[in-house]
């Protein structure tokens, strides 16, 4: 019996974990330790090539797992406590979640046996606690969930938890007891989790047949590339596609730098009527064939929907199935059925619309030649861009500025449309900046980000310099508060108002050496310039910080325009629903 | 019908929410705006006494709105954005459920309309976003909720929600959705919400009688007085019962404070066998009858579940039931027990035994006659304090040593125990000087965090410096990083170490005027009490910052000996459960 016990259970539970982590090409695990985790902690340790990173606080560790996934492609994983760490993260899991981001948040709790006897041991919920409770505020951000509580079936139940996480791409919870942490299991078969994703073959043919029709009968198609195609692991494939169609293609807001800007047939941003006059026209009129690329239609995405195209003329490829003219093709995975696609193209019979090629701004109505204006900073950190960096538009003015800068090639573009969390930047460039630290990235990590939404998560900078990441560049524009909110409502009202920081000692603050030195203020173009095309700015040896002065009311045109449309909507809406409640 | 409707309908929904607020002798607001709140911003601005703070983040804003109930009375209101920030503030609600202190959080969500139609509005989760899903998530850390979405009912609902916040003394929520923030609704009745507090009066009479039976017989009565006394706003109550008694009466670690630790009466904290040597004896083994009041029996509240008192001789009062000699009487309130109780006492009956005075602790083995240790610092900040102040102790060291500091009277000590989340005192502080202005209070508050537990909600001093608030030391025990965890497991792993931060530049960052002239530093026991007796720090005229180096191990002798009792208890369930998964 100890003998077959020997073979049996031959690996510890957090070994296991830790390796099959390790085997989704993971290197680095998000995180605060606790009580409830900190034996948890010395496996991940353990393991080779491993690394616990460390966050100041669980939120933090959320986004910063979340942008470590949209940069590497791998699961991020964030580790936290029980209730006290693990509630502290769940906005950022459900950030992930909307956002169909692959996370895996790793939670300590309490033991089996204090489970039973409903303890109250602290961080548990009032009088006689389930201390299981913490679980349910997690179910509706979360793609599965498993207790490691039974040693029989533990590996089973991580596998499938993260089989689940890659298929979906959403975020999943693994509950660790701590009495479990050593506990011997038996040894995982396979050896490496089986991430196949199931694709129902005929269904695929069946659309990939219509959708081929439609494609060799177009005179005028078009392309709109959205942020699901790179969540669900299709960077490369919708790349290879686009560039096999030469169709002219647009991306939304969302799917910014998924394609080459720099091809001729990258037309620009379409989002809705919040687009460069000419887009619309483009695909909602002249277009008689959208090929619709792993879809988000939310409001910021789609002009405040906006979008007006005809049904019948697109086809819609979303992560597990296709809508060709209004038919749906179900359980088809996103991955599987572009490379298909890719593969039977002929492309002899493939139209060859002309290329209107990038479609002009207007004429900038810029017309302070002096100081730094929204019409002018966004496409300047276009020029500034350099293959191999990465971008990142904080919510706010930057997000709805930065679509209008034209990007070189393989520049990642990160920002949080849909779920629209202001402080995810912070956190997320560090992820990012360690996932590309990681690949051997060159490229720098450049973060836009607002004074207002900086003050959520600002303690993050300071893990960016425990860690001696160097190639970082935090723009932080300082327009006197919450002017996105301005924009919204109560332009001089107190509530968007903000603490007036000293950004200058921010660096020095966390810890940086030499933080003054890194730290510029500018408010003239001409200083912008100047900072920018410094040496420290081309390549940075060390975090810089640029201060960035702009106008309180000054706004990007896309806000204005998509703040227009909502008033406007609303206020009817509003005289709508009054008739309703109060009829006369 | 128009006539009757004016009649009916005769003030903003909003405004009857702000009213309700201010009649509750509310007069601070925490929280952060966003676009789905804005407007209802609006209503609070306009009521009259009525002050919106505006926090750095959520998170911060609920842990504000928490202390200022505990400082205040009244209940803490946090105002957030659907999903975003709603989710942000959850850890904050959790912590005030489990410790039982009344938070309102007002939510505002989208607009009913887009309920209806599923609408992909940013902060929504996915695609055909359920737009109330998020209300699922605080189900398990609130007393009741409501929303606003039928205007003949909202005010009633209003009402009945805020009676569950009094009368439970638990966290409720207001969802209001945003069409619904102009919209008029029936006059309020009655004019101020109805606060009484059912109480079952034939249960309570028979409880009395029970109780008054035992005191008038005990020999060697004694009096714990724990947390749930003042949550349940029965401060006043207890110490005038305490005064009449005049048994020996102990203190728990989270009911430090709620009496006067100047009567002859106090003998120190009881805290099971992390109790100073001496103290269990009196209660456990020396007296017959123990007054248990408020009990939150929580493991670090209770020496790790090591008290020890039979339970024929307790009498304990609990929020809505009290317990004599193991026979429970229900639907009895804490206050309304009291009172009868104090009403009904006949002090000639009352045994009047012999006082042992304030149990002494042993002489410390602190040898270092330089350097500040733990076993030095606890009780200096007890002669530090002075009446009228508030002392506030993080998680952590400080919280496992302070309650060695004997108190002046009329000190205010908060601290969170049972839920333990770290972090929560620095955004505390700031809800607790809140409440101090509000009642013109002259008293400083006194935070003591340490350096880890800092870094997760550092933000909330720059709220400090915007509103200007003066009379606030900050005290950084500076011993490298989690020294709490690392007593528990790990102490040289890494995962135990934070960034370092430069906590001079601390205030200077935040925007202090004079920020590093406010700041000092200190090591030793001479430079402690030096700058501690600086005008500045016995009336601060602005934020000050203390930063005291410790050593990285040294350990307050409450926590060491708390990690022994739960390393054996857990090294023994580890063997049993071992045993249970793996039979031999």
């Amino acid at each position: 019996m100890a003998k077959v016990r020997s073979v049996k259970y031959r690996i510890y539970l957090l070994f296991m974990l830790g390796f099959r982590i390790r085997g989704l090409n993971i290197r680095s695990i998000m995180g605060v330790p606790g009580d409830m985790n900190l034996e948890l902690l010395d496996y991940i340790d353990a393991v080779e090539d491993l690394t616990w990173i460390g966050n100041a606080n669980e939120l933090n560790a959320a986004y910063a797992a979340d942008a470590y996934c949209r940069v590497s492609g791998s699961p991020g994983v964030v580790v936290t406590t029980m209730g006290v760490g693990e509630l502290s993260a769940l906005n950022g899991i459900a950030g992930a979640y909307t956002e169909q981001v692959k996370v895996i948040h790793i939670v300590g709790t309490t033991s089996i046996a204090a489970h039973d006897k409903r303890l109250m041991i602290h961080h548990c919920l009032g009088p006689s606690p389930d201390h299981k409770v913490y679980e349910k505020t997690s179910q509706h951000v979360r793609a599965a969930h498993c207790w490691l509580n039974n040693p029989a079936i533990a590996a089973r139940e991580i596998d499938r938890v993260v089989h689940e996480c890659i298929a979906q791409s959403l975020p999943v919870y693994i509950f660790v007891p701590a009495d479990m942490v050593h506990c011997p299991v038996p040894a995982p078969s396979p050896s490496r989790i089986d991430l196949a994703l199931l694709t129902d073959e005929f269904s695929k043919a069946s659309a990939i047949a219509a959708t081929l029709s439609l494609l060799y009968k177009a005179k005028a198609p078009t392309v709109i590339v959205d942020a699901l195609t790179a969540r669900h692991s299709g960077k490369d494939v919708t790349r290879k596609l686009v560039d096999v169609l030469r169709f002219p293609t647009f991306s939304t807001s969302m799917g910014k730098s998924i394609i080459d800007e720099t091809k001729p047939y990258f037309c620009g941003i379409y989002n809705g009527q919040v687009s460069i006059p000419g887009v619309c026209e483009v695909i909602e009129q002249q277009s008689d064939l959208v090929l619709d690329l792993g879809p988000i239609l939310s409001d910021s995405n789609t002009g405040g929907h906006t979008r007006n195209i005809a049904e019948q003329k697109i086809i819609a490829i979303h992560p597990h199935h296709v809508i060709v003219g209004g038919t749906v093709h179900r359980n088809i995975g996103l991955v599987s059925f572009l490379s298909s696609l890719l593969e039977t193209i002929d492309k002899s019979k493939l139209p060859r619309p002309t290329l209107p090629g990038r479609i002009p701004m207007p004429p900038a109505k810029d017309t302070d030649t002096e100081f730094i204006t929204q019409s002018w900073i966004w496409t300047r950190f276009g020029e500034f861009c350099r293959p191999g960096d990465i971008l990142i538009a904080e919510s706010g003015t930057a997000q709805f500025g930065l679509p209008d800068a034209y990007l070189p090639r393989d520049v990642t573009y990160l920002t949080q449309v849909y779920y629209g969390s202001i402080g995810y930047t912070v956190p997320a460039c560090l992820g990012a900046a360690v996932a590309n630290c990681e690949q051997g990235g060159q490229g720098r990590v450049i973060l836009v980000v607002g004074d207002g939404s900086l003050q959520l998560t600002v303690q993050e900078i300071g893990t960016m310099v425990k860690l001696g990441l160097k190639n970082i560049i935090i723009v932080v524009i300082n327009n006197n508060g919450y002017t996105i909110e301005r924009a919204i409502h109560g332009p001089e009202q107190a509530y968007n108002d903000i603490s007036t920081w000293n950004h200058s000692a921010m660096l020095d603050f966390f810890g940086a050496k030499n933080g003054r030195a890194c730290s510029r203020t500018v408010r003239t173009k001409k200083e912008f310039d100047e900072v920018v095309s410094l040496p420290e700015y081309q390549s940075p040896s060390s975090i810089q910080v640029l201060e960035v002065f702009m106008e309180k009311m000054d706004l990007p045109w896309r806000l204005r325009m998509q703040v227009e449309i909502i008033n406007k909507r609303n206020a009817q809406a509003r005289k709508n629903e009054q008739a309703v409640l109060f009829p006369s």
